[in-house]
């Protein structure tokens, strides 16, 4: 038996997230399904995280234990001539038997891309929020900074669904907003941390813009962490702009 | 009456191609179904010419005579509002009465795009063609420098289908090879011309991989020109890799 480490890229756009669900295509079960005949076994990927339906990937990391004596670059070629060609397998590294894509990883980044113009390219739409109002990205700069640190972050969280949170505590490493060049190449949010809470950086994300638009003073999204209420968070920033773009190990 | 140049940028990943047809849904139809309720009576966009289906365009031009009297900056916005995310109206430029998107046209630039590595990036795949074999760029650069000019090219052109062509000589003015960059970024083929014939691109491109993979001598597209017979061309490459990219005036 071998423990693998897939890294793997996805368009979202057609499947309800990683995570197997009762309805709909999730990542998860592709992956598995293109694992089991070569396995000649059902096959369980675990992922570093869940996405959101819709959210993208950049370098997603699933955990497989297999029975199989493929190389890993044969392996790779054979998922890749069988996966949908909106999720490719990009790396695949023999790990020790201990590692585990969830439960191994240190830490996550995630970029959040905005086209911030009057209207988005026709092949940029499932890949960005449109933001057409002018933003000022120095003012969502300053209104990020005091949510980075070691913070319950309750007011940032996703309705939990049912799902059993021990903490909304989260260390957020860094926050840093980029300007995008030229016309419709997108501003991105990029954000860093040890671990995040449903939905967390689309609400962070969907917060900062009220102050990039000038709705909301840079001030509150501080005093919004401070008070631990959903309710007064700005709104959730669409998953079609999400990408996880690094699982730390 | 105002004659209106419309610059379009579209995904044809969904559509039969710019021009209506029986069945299936085309851009002009979009186009001239979202022009119809600001003109309150049915539009004809004449397009500067087809695209195939599933082919793109960063510039298709198309002309309208319209009556409706909104500046050209909120028709622009108008339409994109109501225009589907895979098609964006980019510019719209008042013209003199004789203006005609495909009669005043007096070239064209096409772009063939390949990615030339061992598999497609998940977000890639719906505008490139793949290539997995390492292509000589060098050998079709030359394979293509005897397609440059004045020639018949009955040999690159696609099934008529029945339409008329009077003529199958055409003038082209350049076939450039360039290199993509990093892992992925396409090679592109850009080819310009006064006019091309049906899928006269698409085989030129899947011609010249035939010797850009090492199975033709590169001197064998220019034989294959000079026999006028199509079957001795190369296979037609896959519209997803085609873009419109300049209508020139």
């Amino acid at each position: 038996m071998r423990n693998l480490k897939l890294t793997l890229q996805y368009d979202g756009t057609n499947y309800i997230g990683w995570q197997r669900q009762p309805s709909g295509t999730s990542i998860q079960e592709v992956v598995e399904q293109a694992l089991a005949p070569i396995e000649g076994r059902p096959v369980t990927a675990h992922g570093a995280g869940r996405t959101d339906a819709g959210a993208h990937a950049l370098a997603q990391v699933a955990s497989v234990t297999l029975e199989a004596s493929l190389e890993t670059h044969t392996l790779g070629r054979a998922l890749n001539a069988v996966l949908p060609e909106d999720v490719r397998v990009i790396t695949i590294e023999a790990m020790p038997a201990g590692f585990h894509a969830r439960f191994s990883a240190t830490g996550k980044t995630y970029e959040y891309r905005i086209v911030n113009a009057a209207f988005v390219d026709a092949f940029l739409f499932r890949y960005v929020w449109h933001v057409p109002q002018k933003l000022d990205i120095e003012a969502m700069g300053a209104a990020a900074a005091p949510l980075v640190g070691q913070h319950d972050f309750a007011a940032f969280q996703g309705n939990p669904e049912g799902s059993v949170v021990h903490s909304t505590v989260r260390r957020v490493e860094s926050i840093e907003w980029e300007a995008g060049g030229g016309y419709n190449e997108p501003l991105v949010m990029r954000i860093t941390g040890e671990g995040f809470l449903r939905h967390m950086v689309r609400n962070i994300a969907g917060t900062l813009v009220e102050v990039g638009v000038g709705r909301w003073d840079y001030r509150r999204p501080g005093e919004v962490l401070a008070s631990r209420n959903r309710a007064l968070a700005g709104p959730t920033a669409p998953a079609r702009g999400l990408f996880l773009v690094n699982v730390r190990y």
